[in-house]
């Protein structure tokens, strides 16, 4: 095949890819007001509006203005408006007072929406040089839209959890009931492995270079852990026990006075749990969710356990396929779903939750951040964080993958983020 | 006139009254959008939407609720969101965070208010029984809705200010240009006067009962102070000259680094403002606005004066017809206008701009809050807070008097607040 | 007499109370080590070596540098660590950071006050011109230096308080059991009335200049507050009715999680208090002290009656003798003690605990601060502050008077500062 | 040799450490006065009583509570007041609140030691159940007590750092004028290699187990980086370049508009230094100090480099005689000093500057904290930390090794912390 007609099907492949990806983002925001896309409920999280303008930027600055000079549809005034943190893009507005802006309103950002597509999809059929490295970004852009995608979902539920009316982001769908298997551990061998991105294909800049690590033996438990079993950590007083906890966990959780996962209240002597459906009971079968790292980590130590490290997850979850409770096209998948008991040695490293892992967000050896402004995407954020796995029901499924790291402060909790179990020695 | 014939007119004025102001609030908020209705730019600032909702949440806990039993179009679940401060009647929704109520949307709210007017106003057309009393009511409510109407105004100018791309509220009218007069000092021979509220007509309870002041001597500024003025204050090191501040406002201007009224800004070279008209350049001739107590106070004392006390302005304004620069009808007067140079001894009493006064907001001497919850309504704010008069351009004609006490804290600057100078003695 | 043997009789007798209330200064200081001297408890308390320090500092930059240039025994390096607030006298260390001053340690300080006092008395017994003025000078600052004393006290009884091994300042000392007498309400014609310093004699420049003030009548409790009172106060629940609160109190209160007096605390079963002979019952009969005035304002408004305002204070203390429990030269007298239970119609106006009054720290019509940088000394306190009125048991007799003012934030609460009543109308 | 003799062998060596160790510490405390000993200049600093009382407390809980039950020279009531961050002991008294406790006093505080000391060795003496525990806590007590050695020396230096008069710990000692060699990259071939206490020997339980580590190929700096060097990244910007930064070091900096290292000041147009011996002008050759993580990583990142990791640390450090600038017995080299241009490979590893790693402070696999109350020592702790290594200039020289892990804050900059280069590859 002639190099033209092979840039020809890339190209054709990725407008596809494209045209899907941009789409689900604006479906994410369909069942929202004008009203709830203005919403920032606290400096960590952004309104869907912005998710929707930011994403735009995002092609407008990395794309169009690279590659199409003075092709423009995304007004340059707003730039500042929605830059997250590219310093050397230039100014932006503070990230705590998004919600202020209220102009341009959700139409006009969605209208810049598809002004940008049209021009970014007119690109991808006409350019002709440079455009692997330009295929490049538009890859990038789509999985950075993916990852907004996500944060869309969690940030309007933590928006829409603060109303005290409890609206519901969607309808209840039914689900079946199911029971959680009895968690058992799984052991490893560990020893010199590799983890990091193993092939040519797209990752962050942040999961490369694949590596060398070596692992003591380890298990690791064969599901995330339940809300039922984390019900009994809370019953046994597991948040009144300094012992269990990191000091820096124990105070924070004293000042703000927590005694269950952030979504968590009791009603009429039984949690239930603010979810994307408004307030539902606990299902003690799925798998727990909202808890901070330290929470993550108190319940290990009480288990009598300890949190995987990202290398031990990574080096287990290699040869799994990526499958289970992920966000897919029709949005349905957006809450817990309990897994069937099935004869599978270890299950849910993909979907569901996000696990916690012991491991702080850090540079792989070797590792280089991309070139230019896009350098700033991962690489600065490597201080103060800690690194969870596997994608959650909110993730889509091929924007996940065994090498991808994500990563949050240990105090957050706003995200779909859960428990799995890890042990240095059989039990 | 028989009792029933005389009921029956007040009703019906009242009603009248009633539809008009009623609807004056929803056509303020027509220029804005459901994002621009959404933001809350401060916790002392509130979201457009709530305005509209805390009046109506008003009228139904204070006149339904009472006066009609059972007849409820303002749903009870929504009761908490729009409560402000009335601890007696039940929970609040955390002031800060009024901004993250995403719904009720603007068009429920305001579907909720046509429903709430209709069961108001047949109620007042049915009403038999204790019609006084609930005439009285109805009164306070709508006075209550004028005072919101001015912070609808003053919050959205607040929120719009803070988005870079500096959008106006509405489209600049034409304004002739005309010069201020020179300020002179007119005398007042002060003595034992009265004041307060002087008849039986509304009145807040804040401004009875009507009581004895002795004032020394004293003179008073013919109109308020320019914004010329006090740009040669700023131009002379206003900000830079501590001997000039009380300390609380030295040590917060310090730490707010400011040099100048809230929404003032250099740009090249000249001063701008940023009005309900969007950013302008401060015409020199209109009246000082948006400073705080501390910088009224500084700019007295560095022009050789100081602030009127609240009696020493009420002794003044009493015998002055309620006429100047408000808000009317067609709310075409939302900015500052100058004044023409009139032959007038004392002008600018009312409208432009709420003036400053030295007087601490406190109880006068006999003071009664009203009964039950309406008690909370002015008396438990009496600390900590300075008392304005006068009303401002966003001020509806028909809402203040000489009597009427208006007071934010010596901090505030987001009012339509400026100053009048006092002195002493003679010059 | 000629103008030189008066002079000499004027500074013979400013020496010697130079003498004495500078040596009292040390001695209150007497009990302390010097590590208790270094303590800083919060950011409005002061050590006792910085107290020491910056009165003696006064008198080197407003005495000795003014009328005897080149005497300096304070070293002019120690200058900005002591000076309090006065903007033109240079830099100043920050407030809140005066207990990290370890150096000059209390030794050296005593000897530099030791030093300063001889070039002091040596420029009284020697100045033959500007005797008026320096004499005016040197009288401030032995008033200024008194009000020192009572800080002192009221800090190192703070700091002490923190202290979990509850140490005392002194030991008990043998205290009569008297009941208090029951309290009534005294009436009092109102009227014009004038208030503020009377004669030449010292005052601060706060109380002048003396003017009419129109009262309505009103009547006067007869004595203070008493524990016992407060203590069905809280029993009543007054601390958990918002009602009875200002909505600053009340915000204040929740956020601090108040239930009693800034010292007390319940030990089996009945209330304690921290005093300066360390942990106590509390005495029924004793005047309640260190609340806030939100806390005094809660009470009156719960007992049916309100706070006086300052002149209303004034004008009922204006013909009574300063005698009360104060300090007097021993320092034996620095806790509350019980009153006869006498038969005088209006007790304790001076003495035991500062009133608080429903007045807001404001200038009087004409104030006029005084010149250059004393004019600092209490003009630019003018706002967010109330007026206390009549001393305290930590207050020197011969500094106390009618028409003084004292003033504090109304959170304050580690002065020793109670309540009295007042109400407009007879019961 | 018999078991009875051995026991009296090494108790008779351990009585002996014990006193050294025990003396020292009063030693460091000599040159202060009361006043000093009280300051607690931060939240994060202790007062130099506290460090006296808190090692002693230690003693007095761990040692001799358990071994010799009812010998209890430390008071009881002491003890929250000096406890820590022990949750399992009993109550505390807040960190932030040790500049309080004025009482006991440092004279009261040094004489329970002798007493606790005088006890301590009387059960050394005697001992005969259990000795090889007992052992193992006083060690552990010695080795704590020169934590606080350290600790004390960095504290009492940022206190006096904040005296506008600039006092100095000591005086200043004459130091011979060297050149630090030229930077050269020192190459590691990494590999399989094993980090951890490798013996049986005192290590505290963070360092404990070893256990193998694979490092990639890299480089580390032959010497620590120089005051020289880090101004030289000043001069260029490096403080205004959001590029070198990472995103938290970013935000700090500019809230605290940092522009050099904690004790820097410009003087005269040259940087100077706050140190033991006061404000010093800066010695270009000596190794820069009191830099956080943010800074050294910014400096790394400036000069092309990277830090190295704690593993690649101890590899490099484990064949090395601890050796260098560290606190020795006559306390006399508690500042820093610059090296001869020696023929060595690698120097400074220990000594002069603690070193921030790149690592996160974590556990290490298989990680086991000490049973009991001892298991809060380090354990809670890792989270949120970074790794230093290496020792410094107030470190005494039996204290290090090559496996210890110090952890701060990413943000701490009082401690004589310092930057050491590592590279991923050759250049």
């Amino acid at each position: 095949m002639a190099r033209g007609q092979a840039c020809t099907a890339l190209t054709g492949t990725l407008a596809g890819a494209y045209e899907r990806i941009r789409a689900r983002t604006v479906a994410l925001a369909k069942p929202l007001s004008a009203e709830d896309m203005q919403v920032q409920s606290m400096p960590e999280a952004s309104p869907t509006k912005w998710h929707l303008a930011h994403t735009t930027w995002f092609f407008q600055t990395f794309v169009l203005d690279r590659f199409a000079p003075g092709v423009a549809p995304f007004a340059s005034e707003w730039s500042a408006l929605f830059n997250s943190y590219y310093e050397s893009v230039g100014p932006r507005h503070p990230r705590a007072a998004r919600g202020v802006i209220s102009r341009p309103g959700a139409d006009e950002v969605i209208s810049c929406r598809h002004a940008v597509d049209d021009a970014v999809l007119s690109l991808l059929s006409t350019a002709s040089a440079r455009l692997e490295e330009l295929a490049g970004v538009v890859v990038l852009g789509l999985e950075h839209e993916q990852q907004h995608q996500e944060l869309l979902l969690t940030d309007i539920q933590h928006a829409l959890s603060l109303n005290p009316t409890e609206p519901a982001y969607r309808a209840p769908a039914p689900r079946p009931l199911r029971r959680a298997p009895p968690l058992r551990f799984v052991e490893q061998p560990g020893g010199l492995v590799e983890i990091g991105h193993p092939d040519s294909g797209f990752a962050f800049d942040n999961e490369r270079p694949r590596h060398r690590v070596y692992l003591e033996p380890f298990a690791v438990g064969s599901r995330s852990v339940t809300c039922g079993e984390y019900a009994a950590f809370i019953e046994d007083g597991g948040y009144r026990r300094p012992e269990l906890w990191l000091s820096d966990g124990w105070a924070e959780q004293k000042e703000h006075d927590r005694a269950a996962p952030l979504y968590w209240a009791k009603r009429g002597g039984g949690w239930h749990t603010f979810t994307a459906e408004g307030m539902c009971p606990v299902d003690p079968d799925v798998p727990v969710s909202s808890v901070s790292f330290y929470e993550a980590d108190a319940y290990a130590r009480w288990a009598g356990a300890r949190l995987p490290t990202e290398a031990e997850w990574e080096c287990v979850a290699a040869g799994v396929t990526v499958e289970g409770n992920l966000l897919d096209d029709d949005v349905a998948a957006c809450t817990l779903s309990p897994r069937a008991a099935t004869g599978e040695r270890l299950s849910q490293l993909f979907g569901d939750v996000w696990e916690w892992t012991a491991s702080a967000y850090l540079p792989y050896p070797g590792f280089r951040p991309l070139d230019g402004a896009l350098g700033e995407y991962n690489g600065k954020f490597m201080s103060g964080q800690m690194v969870l796995r596997g994608g959650s029901c909110f993730t889509p499924r091929d924007h996940v993958r065994a090498s991808y790291r994500n990563f949050f402060p240990p105090s957050a909790r706003w995200q779909m983020s859960g428990i799995r179990l890890a042990m240095s020695e059989r039990r």
